[in-house]
């Protein structure tokens, strides 16, 4: 599957405006962020290829050109967005005991929890020092008191998520409608607020910002969702996790969750003993696999995934945006729509 | 020993402050917040008496103040600072694997490390949250933007000394030096702010808000190097700690960093050796007891935080505040030079 041009045509400015903030600071914390953002290798040597998708800040970057802006301008939004997600993913492997990330050791696997925290929680901080630079771009001073709250909000927002997520752990009653509160807090928002701030950076139009932002919203749920299939059924060359991985995990993703609620005759009681109690052995993962399937969980989360994703196009539909515009974010949404990575 | 009063006359406005960021939130995230700060015990129960010292919002609220400003100006500059602190004490006993502080569990030792991590990253960006409310007390944008910035560069610097303090755990070749530049970071820089946060609400003379800003640092450093003894010499009904605590957790403080500088004849080689191999039992903290005693290591400590208190009274003689002002701070520095918790 081709990557889709949105997720290339910034790359580097992007990465070139997070290195701006990250390389003017000369403690060795920072080499963590560095290793971690796939510039480096765990020596210090320079690498590439490593470095995600940078779907938040090539979203935001977007919506300040598709409602008239100059995307340059977002740049530093588009850089603290980016620092927002890479520290939530510093301290999610902390939390989910996750050794490896991108076919990488995780930067816990490293250096150790104790300073993994101290990087994670750092990057969050960086991203307020990244956004100051909107200052150099003539951005005034109200909008960008603004954004600096609305990052911070939305970062409250993904933590509490992350909360709720972790708190799921140990619950076997979780409704669709509480998943889907979670996925709101832990990826939703920050990717609505990706398009919120970059439209708001392009425009003064409250009914533009108001729609990229809640495409970004719906756009959310279909990434979180597809990553709950990938994290089930994805290929481990293309994810860079174990095949199965949510299960061996033991996590309450979408497949799970659906599966508890839709499953009878004593298989929901199965699949709780199993999560609860047994070793996650190559045959008990075939059983879950085998409820999952036996109550369609796959189909129904692709099915959830394509309505979230006609939901943000018909959001689209609504903007006028240039056929241009129109065309990369088309692009975009199909393939968050079927990715394998 | 009697509590300054500066540490209590803003007490409950500062506490009160605090209330009204975090009691506008519902995840049961912030439930761990208000644990740690004293106001509930772990099932949901109003307490009092376990919120520490609140010594950086009130050296905020007295700079304020003795620079001639309207101290509940700077009230949420006082929340902000005290979120951050305990902010970065939530991370601190996830990281050194603390499980009591203030005669109290530790967050992670209710809620498990995962979930203290999501309440100290979520109550550092609250710490911006609660700045937010300066504009309430009509402080002008520009100045808003330069304390969030502020804020936000000195939680950066938090963490670097906070790396360094980590790091210091795998070596035994530290300078003094460098120890001052690890609690420079981790201990002195937010006292510094504090003052000086609460200064720059307070006047717009540079030279007073200098002022008061390098007197935080050196009172930092006297705050930090008694933190130092207490760890070693306290007592445990004071402290809250096990006596000799720092000595069971191999802590490189100031103690240690000069002893190993300090000591001849083989009991460096010695004192490295215990703090590598051995068992930390009665008989083993009593013989690093005596090697810090044989190089003078108390009196040396003692000497020190003497210093850096008679140079922070030294810069605010330089300051011509108001009698009561320099009354205030004069006592406030006698017990931060001698106190015992």
């Amino acid at each position: 599957m081709k990557t889709p041009v949105l997720l290339e045509k910034y790359r580097s400015e992007i990465e070139s405006e997070i290195k701006s903030v990250i390389d003017s600071r000369s403690c060795p914390l920072y080499k963590m962020m560095r290793y971690h953002l796939g510039w480096m290798d765990r020596k210090g040597n320079p690498v590439q290829g490593n470095s995600g998708k940078v779907m938040r800040p090539a979203l935001c970057l977007f919506s300040c050109e598709a409602a008239g802006g100059i995307y340059r301008q977002a740049l530093p939004a588009a850089a603290a967005l980016e620092l927002v997600h890479n520290f939530s993913l510093i301290h999610d492997d902390i939390q989910d005991n996750d050794r490896e990330r991108r076919h990488r050791p995780t930067v816990w696997a490293l250096w150790g929890k104790a300073q993994a925290i101290n990087a994670g929680t750092a990057m969050r901080i960086l991203a307020n020092t990244a956004l100051l630079r909107l200052g150099r771009h003539g951005v005034p001073l109200e909008k960008q008191a603004e954004l600096q709250a609305l990052l911070d909000e939305t970062s409250l927002r993904l933590i509490e998520g992350q909360y709720l997520d972790i708190e799921f752990e140990n619950r076997y009653d979780i409704s669709q409608a509480e998943y889907l509160t979670m996925i709101g807090g832990k990826t939703a928002s920050l990717i609505s607020v990706s398009m919120k701030m970059g439209a708001s950076l392009g425009t003064e139009c409250e009914d533009t910002i108001a729609g990229l932002s809640e495409a970004g919203w719906q756009l959310g749920l279909a990434f979180q969702i597809r990553d709950d299939i990938l994290g089930i059924w994805g290929s481990s060359n293309e994810t860079g996790k174990p095949a199965g991985s949510d299960i061996l995990r033991r996590k309450k993703s979408f497949p799970m969750v659906f599966a508890l609620e839709n499953s009878r005759d004593g298989t929901k009681e199965e699949l709780i003993s199993i999560y609860k109690n047994r070793l996650m052995d190559e045959e008990t993962v075939r059983r879950v696999l085998e409820i999952f399937e036996s109550v369609d969980t796959r189909e129904h989360a692709r099915e959830m995934v394509d309505r979230y994703c006609a939901s943000a196009s018909g959001i689209l539909d609504s903007l006028e945006l240039s056929p241009v515009s129109r065309a990369g974010i088309d692009e975009l949404v199909r393939f968050l729509a079927s990715r394998e990575y």
